[in-house]
């Protein structure tokens, strides 16, 4: 087992996010890596009583951080700009490997932090798309890729907005007053509705997908304050969606990098990304359309992208160490759960439905939602109806016997068609 | 620079992707990585005159891939299980690393290969889901997560014929038959659509994400032969689309394996993902839901997935070496193209919408389609029509230019709402 430490700079939701998945997945990310991290020390300008530090050391100088001959890994949490690359540049000098969740400063500062001739690496896979491991995806999974289009969703609080105006016809103030009720719009909303904050993300995937340098600048940048919902229906009515997105795009002409509203075809798979869900679609020579979508913020999924960071600039291996880091059994198929729909060919009699219905319910099955489709006799059945069931979640041994009484049923006449449902919440 | 030098077996499709993407992007992958990838060897059992090797040697014999001193890295690409494992093994046993895209060899040979106490490593992302870098998520993305349920559309020819079924109202028969025109289903279909090609990927999936060992015979296996245009319907009017799911879940009882047919929500996204494309769906604690798709097969998907495993066994950094691997400039936004939709909030009076088309023509834009909305008057301005147009693709200059320029017709009643359209084909 390898020890690493880590020095955490912030105390917000993504390093409470960090500390909390430490203390409860800890022991399993050991036993898949081999490597056991714990956070050393953290810093943050304001202390605070209420978060469970887990034993590490604190201060309210982000230097000691850098200071700490025990930290190993500089995790830079604290969001901004200025504080924040002065803080990054100081550890890398340092020699500290840096992972940070910050889209301003590698948008608008990644070129100087990245060519510095230090050692110590800089990783920042959670400043696009939280949880969405997007960035590893660019650089390492489609590696051998030339890259035509890199286009996101890539601002949750924009794609709440317009998915409440669509669905509900709100207005954008109305849509944006619930968005800041629910704490998915800041109290000033200015850096996500209009943009900026889309901007940032999309200088960083336009970087990574051309090989071109960080270039803030040089993006095109509309928020989502103009949008009317009179826009968003006329856009239905002719089979559009109007989304919020970041566009980068290889073109005869050269790169294009804008961030917009965008009427997209409303059968394209990202045309079904709503609310604060995130999505990227990338087209590339080789390997098609992929896109990959997920929560775009948010402590937890923040850190989660931050940890696999932490483990790559440790070194540990991507392979598994360890096959039974859980002690988990797979279950005989009869002992799954599932609902299920079924489809009952039956005479079109009285009482058939309620015997049926009692079969099920003597194996301790319930029934969702039913109809009773119309008669679709043949010369040989003239009377068949078909009996479609949905019923609730029921062990699969159970369902099967079920199935099986019922076949043997005299008013059942045809196979029973049996299909798990699943509603993957 | 690093030179690796590769040796292949196989001389399909997928090896054939390889040559392909060397051939054209390996200078870029170069220029990314710092490693130059060059094919030292290729053996297959019959030669093929017809495919341009790059000046590789060339074998019948899959051994002389591991006795030649040159070959660095091996790529296992010839499919089927008993000779693909025998020489994997080999050629573990030699030291030399291995990259395959066989899910069948890890699904059911996955434990003694990978515990092996070689210091040669075996990766395998193209075994899954072809172009998308599902396994480096679920190993290096979310590794720092417990996983709740993944959840997988992992066969492009079920999930083709699920679609047309459902698109076109096709018998099983039928969209069989057209899968079979298209090449998206072999002349034996059996593994595909009875369900073993997916349960190979998913005992991949489980192995991966639970931690447990590859466990292919615990996996239940339903295929899609039973499923009828009528069952498809029914659950349209219900709300639920038919997939064919893999299915790994953690229950309290234990882990759940199940392939077979699935209503889903018709408001899952997953439900949105239609014809040859695949997706894993990931729900775990940190994360929360995440989703992956793409291409499932194909030779230069799969081979892209090949690749990225390949540089990562070389040791590859996955940070970019140099961020101008292409000379790309970003364009002004002026030089940008989209299509756009337009509305135009004009008087109610004759010609207004010859005039707006006359105007748009004279700056080279196209009408793609238009509709003109009921007057929608206020008591200030009674007569109020909105004029909705999709234009063609034009030049964001021209687009602007023309657009102040309609402002100032005296019919034009109001701001004109300009939003960029994109089909992302």
């Amino acid at each position: 087992m390898i020890k690493k430490k880590l020095g955490i700079a912030g105390l917000g939701t993504v390093a409470q996010g960090v500390l909390e998945i430490l203390r409860d997945n800890g022991a399993i990310i050991a036993a898949r890596t081999g490597f056991e991290l714990e956070v050393a020390r953290v810093a943050s300008r304001t202390p605070r009583s209420d978060i469970d530090l887990g034993g590490a050391a604190f201060s309210t100088d982000l230097d000691d951080l850098i200071a700490d001959a025990e930290v190993d890994i500089v995790l830079e949490l604290i969001g901004g700009e200025t504080v924040a690359r002065d803080f990054i540049e100081a550890a890398l000098t340092a020699g500290k490997p840096v992972v940070t969740a910050n889209k301003a400063v590698i948008a608008s500062h990644g070129n100087l932090l990245l060519s510095r001739n230090t050692s110590a690496p800089l990783r920042f896979e959670a400043a696009v798309a939280g949880a969405i491991p997007i960035i590893q995806a660019i650089q390492s999974g489609l590696v051998a890729n030339r890259f035509e289009h890199v286009v996101g969703i890539i601002n949750g609080t924009c794609n709440y907005i317009l998915t409440a105006m669509q669905e509900q016809g709100a207005s954008f103030t109305d849509a944006l007053a619930r968005a800041q009720e629910l704490g998915y719009a800041e109290a000033d909303p200015t850096f996500d509705v209009g943009g900026i904050d889309a901007a940032h993300k999309l200088a960083i995937l336009l970087a990574l997908a051309f090989d071109v340098p960080f270039s803030f600048d040089d993006i095109a940048i509309d928020g989502i304050t103009a949008i009317t919902p009179e826009d968003i229906q006329y856009a239905a009515e002719l089979g559009y969606r109007i989304k919020h997105l970041g566009i980068a795009r290889q073109t005869d002409a050269g790169l294009e990098a804008r961030v917009h509203p965008t009427l997209v075809p409303e059968q394209q798979l990202l045309a079904s990304v709503n609310g604060v869900l995130n999505a990227v679609l990338v087209k590339t020579d080789a390997a098609g359309d992929t896109m990959f979508s997920g929560p775009g913020a948010g402590g937890l999924a923040t850190a989660s992208a931050v940890l696999s960071d932490v483990l790559a600039v440790a070194g540990a291996p991507v392979e598994r160490a360890e096959r039974r880091a859980q002690d988990l059994k797979i279950l005989p198929v009869a002992d799954t759960v599932s609902a299920h729909y079924l489809r009952i060919p039956a005479l079109d009699e009285p009482g058939v439905f309620a015997q049926v219905a009692n079969t099920l319910s003597r194996y301790g099955i319930s029934i969702e939602a039913a109809i009773q489709k119309e008669p679709h006799g043949t010369a040989e059945q003239p009377t068949v109806v078909a009996i479609v069931i949905l019923t609730q979640v029921t062990r699969e041994g159970d369902m099967a016997a079920a199935v099986a009484e019922l076949n043997e049923l005299p008013q059942v006449a045809g196979e029973i068609a049996r299909i798990r449902v699943e509603s993957l919440g």
